[in-house]
């Protein structure tokens, strides 16, 4: 069993700490929670530990009635990796704190690559996660872009990839931003930098990528264009329905919008109706003049959940991918 | 065991089979669907029966793949009870059908009260359903309304009560309606029928509404003033807090908004992320000059869910108000 | 010739400019501008002297290319009355500057009214405002209250006055803020502060509001419900239609909503589509059991801006109430 | 004078009949209207004459308070042009009547070319339309397309397009049309029919689109990625700021989304806050490996207007290109 804490309990960590326990082989040591919160106390209603990250955290969450184990150096004292889903940009000062503390880490898509060197998704680089001490799970979008382009280059080899990110705005349960009732293009500057993330975990793929936000809470929707060689829309939807991290939706069985990719994994039962898959419209599949098309959308707050567990199997060196992977797979419903 | 069958798997009729199949006491016979969706395949999946509205429909709904038990005077012939949860006005026409097959029918708030002359909220008037053939769930916001204004009534007595109701426009898994920018007075006659419709069930309530639908997809906010002869807002949350169907959330808690609600239901795991629960906000219950104010959230997708349910025993005659609302909220866990 | 200036060239300031620059007995001699964009850019364009707040802020202007006429205290000097457009909560440390120049000053509702005691809407109290050095219009909120309290308190006699205010989020310039899908009642602790507000203008007045926001950037709608003594809609519509501030729309010639009141000022060639006056739904106006309830939208943009300009006649004593409002209305197409 | 009649009176028909009434060469004969709207009203109080389609028509518009001038056929007799502006669709059988009536008639982009074999963008195909009697104007998406294609294949050379359009889903006075928080691939089938439709003016160009419906009201948003055989962002900002239908926006000028865009046409005073030019983000051109990118933004109500004018004159053979494109532009203050 490896003892596992989650630094953040916000909409990362509160989701990796469940997979967390669904896993036979690992176990949740606690969490750090900072606000006081509906989450925190839904999550002490669960049995889970909670720390508050110092000794003035620890008041107030104690003052709000809620029961606390310790601080953020107790729980690290009795884990053996901690995931860090704390806000964007506290990965580097919490990386010290990782390493006096002789624990390992996984670091979310918020922190820079160069934190650790070694990013991460499942399908593309397990290996080289194997027995580090620190590990970056990259963030939504890259991780959704980096699972459709590593096996379409397997399926159909590509040589040039556009890809379009229109993206959601917030997430469900913010209410502070927007917009409302605007486009915007975010960056402003093109190409956009996620191109850049997506080579630190697939260094030899020719990816361009342009981005805008827009008001939706659900999912991102990507549009790709990918120059194939060989070019089979047929192979590449082959490929795609063998990858159990893709799922293919269907627009004739009502799958007209992200809409229906959420409500749909309401129906299956997943819980906080995740999609940890990335979904891919089998009508959009298509090939012209050699370009693969195909839209897909990403569940920004579901799809990186199951690349944190394996990635606590890999820097633990617990299971090859393989074995990892299926074991994530099953413990959360994907490929069912 | 009671047989009960689902005519419709829409928003409504998808979440009262998944209850009916929580119940001890019921058996879910089938479903009639109309559309070989995504809905229907996770139907089959979950193995309910699914039954076409004829041969046409069966024919549909086989060429697209999915396994049909029959059509719906197959299903009805199987069933004790049927929850009419078809598209809204279809009412009418299939009490006949009910009528011929003599089985006892559900129907829901978009039908008229004169389809049977009886409008239930179990909390309020399960009783005058015992043993009738047809009763009529109301509303998501009629049940919502009923439910506090019968509470309150009851701790503190209410001379006069006035609802802005500001409601949802669609539901999450429409990508069709809108508005996107708008604030629509709906209906722009004043008052609206909102009121009439809470005296099909509470005929003694002295209560005016007014409406308006806005661009949001997952609850409607109720904003009630309500003129009471006991002026005790602390009587008011604690009478709120004994009826498990009234939940109360507290913004300092970090219920900010409807989207915090919702989170919330995802957060505590519930099918769907349903909040059958009335939600009123602790800060916003206040009295002034005679007047106590408070806002409530209603989940327009859940809340009629354990109403149905409780129905289906009333026209079973197969126990006690009590008896059923307790059963109901076990196994929803409501009030957990 | 009244010489105006202009302090902030946000979503007020730059309509009051342009309303100053459209009045025969009102000299705009400048604005003060923080930010060179292109709202800056555009107001040089139609021959406006733009001011920095101070130095640094004047360079910051010029590098960016525009002709700045010198600093905030160059324009004081030179003007008899200043607009404060500033953003909100500047307003007392401003008022100070102002009374070191020996300027009169027209503050905005985003100021307490404390800081000048005498709080403006012009049809409600326009005398009380003569010569004063110091008034303070009120907020879009309460201008659009009062322009209809008083005129309905006048025709009908209200005893009691309950208001839900179903506020825009953001204004249509804002990209940042939200919600994107949400309602959020706010303030969450009830009865909302709008009433104390109102009752700075009309102090005899006995009102309750409650106040959401929703996604939406137009305008604001407001649900009023009236305890009358005189029991006439028709009396009310007829009061309503003597009143040049307010606007009857309806619903029959196609004011479904919000949209589409916003639409009728782009139609008829409104500057920056504003809808000064305060838009009545006439089939919304109706009486039950002696309220009158009336659905009220409020273009949160504009609404203020003829109220401005009366009180730079009211402050400088240069008119009567009538001669100023019937001025005022004429230069911006109200009533027309 | 060229006596011009129009169609349908909905967000193109009232746009172009605005726009004619300000050109020196031509007059307003009356349009037809079909629903008794404000905009009749509004039309009426400008002093346009009012045409029903028919003597039902008629009767209805009258009953409704409106002066009616005539039935359509009264019109067209009078009318050497028609601008057809009536629901998308209906174009086909419209040309019947004005064939009979023997006016050359002005199709916009929601008839099929086929409708007469000739797709007009002034910019790009003024000539071939000279003297035709039936001409169709393409839709907003098209138009803003071709505009940038044309100028930047001529500066730069375009040897593949990919354009993937960000469209906002319905027109900001329709509160009937959603999504509210959905992203809808549309089509789903790819690539989408918007580049065929390009190629109906610019047939040598070799572009490739994909499009989405996203939650707005105001523009629509183009990711263009050109493949150019000069790869030189200078070059092709030069090109754009010499066209005077394409517009250059900075981010550093505070453009930071289309709301800033529509924004912009408000402070400069436009009738109903419409531009005509295409926007093109300055920072967002850049070039990667031989591929140019840019980002820009289509007023979805505005920007065929130009072109239905220039049409006009094409097809009465009255002016060249130049001359006409230049009194279009002067007459509505495009390139001012």
């Amino acid at each position: 069993m490896v003892k596992v804490a989650v630094n953040g309990y916000g909409v990362i960590g509160r989701r990796v700490a469940d997979a967390i326990r669904l896993q036979k082989d690992m176990e949740l040591v606690g969490i750090v929670k900072r606000t006081p919160d509906y989450r925190a106390f839904v999550a002490q209603g669960k049995g889970i530990s909670i720390f508050a990250p110092d000794a003035a955290g620890k008041k107030k969450l104690e003052d709000a009635g809620l029961r606390v184990s310790g601080v953020m150096e107790d729980l690290l004292r009795n884990a053996e990796v901690v995931v860090d889903a704390s806000p964007e940009g506290k990965g580097e000062e919490n990386k010290k704190l990782y390493q006096g503390a002789g624990v390992k880490a996984i670091f979310q898509g918020g922190e820079e690559h160069s934190i650790c060197g070694i990013s991460f998704v499942a399908q593309c680089d397990f290996e080289q996660a194997v027995g580090k001490q620190f590990v970056r799970v990259v963030s939504c979008n890259t991780t959704g872009l980096c699972r459709t382009l590593k096996t379409l280059d397997d399926a159909l080899g590509i040589d040039e990839a556009l890809a379009t990110l229109v993206r959601r705005s917030t997430d469900p349960d913010d209410s502070s931003k927007g917009p409302i009732d605007s486009i915007v293009p975010d960056p402003l500057e093109l190409p956009s930098h996620h191109a850049e993330d997506v080579k630190t975990v697939l260094p030899t793929i020719n990816l361009v990528t342009l981005a805008v936000k827009v008001p939706a809470t659900h999912m991102h929707l990507h549009a790709l264009a990918l120059r194939v060689r060989k070019r089979e829309p047929e192979a590449a939807l082959s490929a795609i329905s063998k990858e159990k991290r893709l799922l293919i939706v269907d627009g004739k069985r009502g799958f007209k919008s992200t809409s229906n990719v959420v409500d749909y994994a309401r129906e299956i039962g997943r819980s906080r109706n995740d999609l940890y898959e990335t979904a891919v419209w089998r009508e959009s599949v298509k090939e012209q003049n050699g370009w693969l098309f195909l839209f897909q959308g990403v569940h920004q707050e579901a799809i990186v959940i199951p690349e944190n567990i394996d990635a606590i199997r890999a820097v633990m060196a617990s299971g090859t991918k393989e074995l990892s992977m299926e074991a994530t797979n099953q413990s959360l419903g994907i490929g069912r």
